[in-house]
């Protein structure tokens, strides 16, 4: 996770949207992953109104910033990045994948050379031309070609997600348990061995073959040292009532 | 962007869903990034109808598969992952982040060693641990400890990015042997929780909390196909012989 000053020179810039469902939903998205700067070009108004008192709104969205224009909503910024659906059209801007874009926008919102503008543009048209010539340059999700055109809130935390989990994000995996140790291993395989021919599973002469194949089996499993006691612990108990008889 | 037979590999799977605007949301990000299998598992009833036969609801939906339980929509699939936005609860899996765990589930895919399946769980709260019993691991969507809770589809959107995004994942160099379907997994479980109770392992009144804990153990053996027919050979003769009596 990136330090927060830095995310919130990030402004997420929603133009014309005309769901309350998808600026609600643009904003947790923000939220979840610690963007806090929520602009809106002309919504429709009722849309912007509803999303704003929606019950859970949170801080975020009621701090969030109207504008007229493009122009006014990206002034303050050093960055305009527009985000596009588009692979064909013949564009004016130079043209990036979203892992390559992130990776810019990243360095720009580390050098502290000012905010960043990341536009979305309407769930219909998308952005149009005149929103685009605000844009230094354009990325693009890398959807399929024959259904590129994704849900808003959606590319919202796509495009999010990958300026958080770039490489200062720590793997935050949770350590696993300590392997089993041999001895271990060899006493579970030992107890089921005699259970197994408590039961009749192992015939007759073919004992020692087993004995290796279930240590090789054993050893496959790849126990844990709790699970490996856990093991041990069944299997006395099921070997206690095979010889109980 | 992979090959669509790997990507077909894949099934995401929703678990209790609610809202039919999230079961849409979730089949769209699929079909952007090249996704097909969907499964839901005891939806809200109405939800899963409107959402099939939503305007412009794909083939994808139409062709989505309902089950009874999380055990039969996970039955033919060798990897089962969990989604959560925990961090500091006590986990009884493995929890990765999701760049990793996309990075194993792409090998898995690549390898051909059967199907993966992605859960996600009720909008309200997530995976229940009876669902989790079910995973082999769990994986995180780095978001802020603040604010960890997804929009569904949200979540999918970009789980389902995370996979596409990568370079290809090299095939496995080792050949093992092939994962063991889910199905044989739960056979195996419940087996061996026969065998328990036949042995007085298990404390009356311990039962459900048991098959959870049995569920999770014997996900963690990650068996090969081989290894779990053996188990399953052993464990029905040592059963067999603890009924005998």
């Amino acid at each position: 996770m990136r330090a927060s000053s830095e995310l919130d020179r990030l402004c997420v810039v929603l133009v014309a949207t005309r769901n309350p469902l998808n600026i609600g939903a643009a904003a947790r998205a923000m939220s979840n992953f610690g963007f806090s700067r929520l602009r809106v070009v002309n919504p429709y108004e009722p849309a912007f109104r509803e999303a704003r008192s929606a019950v859970g709104a949170a801080e975020l969205l009621r701090n969030a910033e109207a504008y007229k224009s493009v122009a006014e909503a990206v002034a303050d910024c050093t960055l305009v990045v527009g985000t596009t659906a588009l692979q064909h059209r013949e564009l004016q801007h130079p043209l990036r994948t979203l892992s390559a874009a992130a990776a810019l926008i990243r360095r720009h919102l580390g050098a502290k050379t000012g905010r960043t503008a990341l536009l979305f543009g309407s769930e219909k048209r998308g952005l149009s031309n005149e929103d685009l010539s605000h844009c230094h340059w354009l990325l693009r999700i890398p959807a399929r070609e024959e259904h590129g055109s994704m849900n808003l809130a959606q590319a919202v935390a796509v495009c999010l997600y990958e300026l958080i989990r770039g490489p200062k994000a720590k793997p935050k995996t949770k350590s696993e348990q300590p392997l089993a140790i041999a001895g271990d291993l060899e006493r579970l395989r030992a107890l089921l061995f005699d259970a197994l021919q408590s039961s009749g599973y192992v015939k007759r002469g073919a004992e020692s073959s087993s004995q290796e194949k279930l240590r090789r089996m054993v050893r496959r499993l790849n126990l844990g040292a709790d699970d490996a006691e856990l093991w041990l612990g069944m299997l006395r108990k099921i070997l206690w009532k095979l010889r109980e008889r």
